[in-house]
């Protein structure tokens, strides 16, 4: 283990905030970014299924249509990095053993060895709820991966900026979603908070722990 | 700033898993925890509203029954901590003003000040959306705490699972939930991995990371 101090990690969180001017001329250290996407590719996930995709946009025409999209924010086009988090909408039985054939192929097990897990996944997924259902869960759990990324990138140094002020319509047409078979969920922008971002001084607002945290 | 290396991250996110079984004898340092408590209060959400509230349970007793309620799991009595996340079922202006009044403590600020803050926050999320879907957003919200809760302890070496097994109905009536408008979501437990948890030693599944980010 290698772990990193308490003092480190609330420290870190006290750090960060929704940063909401970045500076342009910034750009994330690649190691580091390649650790960003590193901690969304281990993000866990009910039962591991992964039921998502992380799209990355770099293309600078394609964030001007984004930001357009997106309320005309300026973290859209400023920020080093934009993730859209996105969904498989059509959630079926070959994403179970999409994911049986990885843990079989990971840790050279059989198929067979791991059907009742199969069983399990298919009983709580696919039988217990509808489609709609299915993909209402799917989106919680990449709300998962948003707390990892958010977490990972403010351990790291690195701002950032979880946003959910957009058209998932405009964005799943202009990143051609759809016939992916998926659907824009949420956004987060990274890189480094400008100099003058006045959000950037603001005591940050919690509620006191005993307003949001029950013993029993 | 007091990062962490990039090692520390991919390492830590790298060694923590999905705890079956927890070292019933096992604590977690009082210190640690308060800093978990207070990873999971520095957690973002949307529009920093908070519509959360995290539940440990201690109770021996309910404890029992809460595992009686979730398939008889093993990690709801013998892990150190269980958190049942859970979130406000009616969410209302006064929620909005519940935060704006806290930034205007915080900060120092006039509530007239904020006016611009509540009413986008009141057109997004009262005028915008009835009241199951205000829920059903809030408890997406959730999982971005349940999030920042996993990867907060991988960092400080804590173990933790993440469960969606469990009744929901049967935990709120167990907790008594509703008469407090409240509903539970997910539940986390945390500890110490057994010495003999098969689990520990299985190698981590992810999909490649080509398969689950596009770049464009």
């Amino acid at each position: 283990m290698n772990t990193a101090s308490r003092e480190q990690l609330v420290g870190q969180l006290n750090w960060r905030y929704a940063t909401k001017a970045f500076d342009p001329q910034k750009k994330i250290e690649p190691a580091d970014w390649a650790a960003l996407e590193e901690a969304l590719r281990l993000s866990p996930s009910s039962i591991g299924l992964q039921l998502w995709k992380f799209i990355v946009v770099d293309d600078p025409a394609v964030r001007e249509k984004l930001r357009a999209a997106g309320y005309a924010q300026p973290q859209i086009t400023d920020a080093a990095k934009l993730v859209v988090f996105a969904v498989k909408t059509d959630i079926t039985e070959a994403d179970i053993d999409a994911h049986l054939e990885e843990i079989a192929k990971v840790r050279g097990v059989s198929l067979e060895s791991l059907a009742p897990l199969r069983g399990m996944a298919m009983a709580s997924v696919i039988q217990a709820m509808d489609a709609e259902a299915r993909v209402a869960w799917a989106k919680r759990q990449v709300y998962i991966a948003l707390g990892t990324f958010l977490t990972s990138a403010a351990l790291l140094g690195i701002d950032a900026c979880p946003m959910e002020g957009f058209s998932p319509p405009d964005f799943d047409s202009i990143l051609g979603l759809p016939e992916k078979g998926l659907a824009s969920v949420v956004i987060a922008t990274a890189g480094q908070r400008a100099a003058d971002d006045k959000y950037a001084g603001l005591a940050k607002v919690r509620f006191p722990l005993d307003r949001v945290l029950v013993r029993i």
